[in-house]
């Protein structure tokens, strides 16, 4: 009959492509110092090591959530599903590929070079197969091999993270560029400050196995900023070894200095450059970000005559800002230059961006 | 060292039932003419057909969404992801299995016969491996045989739905007992009819092969209600066999007349049996809704000096419904029986449930 | 007592300016044709007539929903409130006047000619006072003498509006230039015909009394785009006499055609000017939507080897439209030019803006 | 005309009693050891005297955020509107009443009395207009003498709160019961300890002057829980002279010990007594929480086999909290009773709530 002999041509249609949402969230972010800033998530699982979904689940993820960049790293070493699904760790990257393509997803091959409690992501590796049946550090040397780009996943998953033997010994022989001081919604506190000491990069990454908790309110969603010369594998690899990336996470972003202070710079802009006020009242001064990274401000100097009520500068919103003026407050015009700190731009452990901001007052 | 010989007993821990999710929506519905109202879903696919999950994910996804059963029906002939996931029809249940049990989700053994245009979903198999080989009708068949209880999916997805010669030899032979009139958003009205003509079951299915879209506003979850007599796989079983069962999309139900009428019953109380107003004022009944579904009124009857503004009766919330009495309504005490017509509940093609509501109304 | 007798100067800082939300969603619409696309409400109640709030009120809640300009426009003879509230329509103006100015909200002087089912209003009145005592007609009269913009309101609020006697009349003398064809929620498609025939304006406003639904999902907020040659209370004058106005609500946009057009082409770009597909696959096309406004398509036209799945194209969002190749598509570069009816944006009765989108597909 | 001399009676209906929402949250909260848990805002402001909204806007936004009882408690001497709105604190009440009664709002008649930076609630008085002339120790002495219920208001608004001399001394004549703790979103954590010490009553309320925020996600929405013997003005007057009353501001409660532990009592049941768990593997164990509250349960003791993760048990919702069995758990069923701390019920300064919770676990 007709109808049985129907193939499956339509049905193509339907599975390839089929994102549970076919919209995707923006997640600007202004070009900082001449760099694009990509929204890269390094560090995730399939059904091909412990994760539960198929790669092309990734791909559609990245889409929706606005992200630029992914790199999907199943464990070379522990393989929960291997009864039903052939270990092959070439699959996920060859699996996800056209529909990242499709989708203008950029895709980066990775592993996670998984010992005991001490595990790596490598990343740009040109073949992926070859690591599980090594050693840690004859691995993280393959990796070298093959020009990965590496980093200390988790440190402190497992307990208070300490600058371990073997670690000092990777890091010694040049095998790890970064240290992923975020994982999924933690913050490994403790591994921060090494990235100042050995001078390594910084990222933060989901290391998700299910499905993304997407349109959950309230999702902090880890995310590398990497600040790349162009929007390419190629142009995520030159800027990360050359160590231009962030870790944000939630209301946290942590990075290099001139980086972060370049975020703010970027991103938020008062929509007058000047406010006109009576003397005993308040005025308002409203910032415009422009960008989906909120910024905490707080006042370190100010006209003694002006009392400005910092608060948080909401992300793709106009914020109104509080000038309150006292009742002595000098008339006129003048040019007033705020002095703020940034207190969620991290720059070193207990070190936060500063920044000016100008504008100008007339009192009334 | 120490460090790297740490076993994965603790990963253990992190893997089995993490949800992303720990927080279950209860999806109340109150109990029905003495029957528990479970909610289920009875068509859902994984990486064993060609679905982009594991198995575990749809009981997760079931706990959170507040469902009770669920029916992992992968496809029997139809694998594209076989090069690299072994094709085994036993898998998915036997996978999901133990997470069901821990989180007290009923879990229906099932597999999707997937002939061409007509696919048909069996529940309660014994054996799911062994339709693949074979034709549609021995195919359904070799499902009674089993004591399965077989529904026809998606009547119209390849094009209007009709009564189809291999359809009407099917029934003929007793080979199906119930119609997927509701297959993920879409509602085939046109195979309707054919649930009370040809007294078979309605039931409403996600279909769904993606991560679910949890935490979507406005998504609109497709359920199979079944008035079961204990809550189990052969309470469910029972139930279906007895043809109560009724499908329920968004704001739409569709199901047999004494159980949807008892839906409203069991759900929508006035919070107070009496109401005082003045003669050419306003007053208000208040309703309150306890379950999970919506109800909307419209008014058949109402007394002259009365205008009833009927609307949505809110789930899960206290509904202020306008009665607005006229400046002639007779003053003292009335007994009042409305006749309402609840306009999302259907009984059959066109014919939707009717209800009174008394209560008592004194005109000052 | 130094405690006791503190003054209440900074109670001053408090109450002045306190905006229940210090947040203001953007409500980004591009300019279209060289004109700024003002976000107006030019309907709305205070205490001083029959509404529930203080002035202020109304431009906080215009500041926070992203609103350009209001027009608070109290009944000229309809004072419920008259034994607690001085009668004075100047009142609400003054009082909102200084906050408007510090929030950057233009502030419309305005009143509503209210004569039993026929209420219009007169904005940029000189002097709000003097309407109430006027007859319907002699009150429009003032209005003009005034140099007053006025639109019939909510015609069809008591019954199916219908171009009544004094309706003509004071169409014949010219006394009102548009019709508030969208009031609230409420769309009286039985007065837009008149629109066009009768060369008038079109407005949508709000008419709200009580305090705005801030937040609630799903709100439909009525607004009038005005396309004004600059951001201003003249500039709104000027553009309102010239027509450039569009009525606004939820997924609907009335207006007139080159305008409404332009809120298209100015709002949706594709991400890439190509794409490219296999025959027999689907491929994607990115739409991204830079304003507020949601668009949606419907697809008039397109080769006869492509079958593009039209759908809304959400706002302030990047949306995929899902583009088919059919199996027996030409393979190579093609440059495309599908027509498009945009469904939402309407230019007359039963008549919607029409566009073309252009890009090249290579199929390989 | 017919349609110029139409009355204004159909727009009674319209603006009597519309809510911007007709939808009420029920906000349950079950009986706690026979009272019934009354949820009230006792100070809230009007545009009589330097609020923004009219009377009725405080019912129906009570009514639509699921509370049982308001006072409105307008100021005794700050009349900023009193240009234009005539002075008269009856008014508040009186206007209020009818929509009160008509909703099922329990209305109390209160007035701040305010002087300088010290303010004083006082509720269920019976002459609202006599306190303004008076100063504070005179004034809260004809409080008394009109049987209110005195309290201090936000103690720390103006700086840290001391036990200053005109507190001390109307502590003394007994003409105070209780300190207002929480006002808006803050608490005056200085003045918590008083309430025990001093043995008072303890309150929260919202202190607003502009609309509800309604629907603002992430909205905490400060509110006085009354345990009354019956859901009447008499019966919160009773219960709050007899300090049944706790404070409740988003995630935290503090009260009397015994009311907050049967808070907890009241609403939280595991949905099974009993669990199954295999040793190594984590099991789950479900807890209902049927009311508005939220809990965060800490873990004092549990069987050293076991591990219980403790976590938020959210409001309205199912939770799974996870018991991890260790390896060597003892096979067989046990009788396990956790030790609990509910960190967010507070019953006195750094003092929370402490329970046990039961239920049987087999260990396989």
């Amino acid at each position: 009959m007709n109808l049985l002999k129907r193939t499956f041509v339509i049905l193509t249609f339907l599975l390839i492509g089929v994102a549970a949402a076919q919209v995707r969230i923006p997640l600007d972010i202004p070009d900082v110092s001449g760099y694009k800033v990509l929204k890269c998530d390094l560090h995730m699982h399939t059904v091909f090591s412990d994760g539960e979904v198929w790669p092309s689940v990734r791909v559609r993820e990245a889409w929706t959530e606005g992200l630029d960049a992914i790199a999907i790293t199943d464990h070379d070493k522990y393989h929960p599903h291997r009864d039903d699904v052939k270990v092959d760790l070439w699959r996920p990257y060859k699996i996800a590929l056209p529909l990242a393509e499709d989708t203008g997803i950029l895709l980066v091959p990775g592993v996670e070079i998984t010992r005991g409690n001490l595990h790596f992501n490598a990343l740009f590796v040109k073949d992926p197969t070859v690591f599980g049946e090594l050693e840690l550090l004859p691995a993280l040397r393959k990796a070298r091999e093959q020009d990965a780009f590496v980093f200390w996943n988790h440190p402190g998953w497992r307990g208070t993270a300490e600058w371990w033997p073997p670690i000092a010994e990777a890091y010694g022989e040049g095998l790890f560029q970064a240290i992923e001081v975020v994982n999924g919604t933690t913050c490994y506190a403790e591994s921060y400050p090494w990235v100042g000491e050995k001078k390594l990069g910084i990222v933060a990454d989901s290391d998700i196995h299910v499905p993304a908790p997407l349109g959950q309110p309230d999702r902090e969603r880890p995310i590398t900023l990497v600040f790349a010369r162009q929007a390419s594998v190629e142009g995520i690899r030159e800027a990360l070894f050359a160590k231009r990336s962030a870790a944000w996470l939630g209301e946290d972003v942590w990075g290099p200095e001139a980086l972060v202070t370049g975020l703010w710079r970027a991103s938020v802009k008062p929509t007058a450059s000047e406010i006109t006020a009576t003397a005993g009242r308040r005025a308002g001064l409203q910032l415009r970000n422009s960008s989906a990274i909120p910024f905490e401000m707080k006042v370190l100097k100010q006209p003694e005559w002006m009392r400005v009520r910092a608060r948080e500068v909401a992300p793709q919103r106009i914020t109104g800002v509080f000038v309150d003026i006292l009742k002595d407050a000098p008339k006129g015009t003048h040019e007033v230059e705020l002095e703020l700190e940034i207190t969620n731009l991290h720059t070193a452990p207990h070190k936060n961006v500063t920044v000016t901001l100008p504008f100008t007052a007339t009192v009334k």
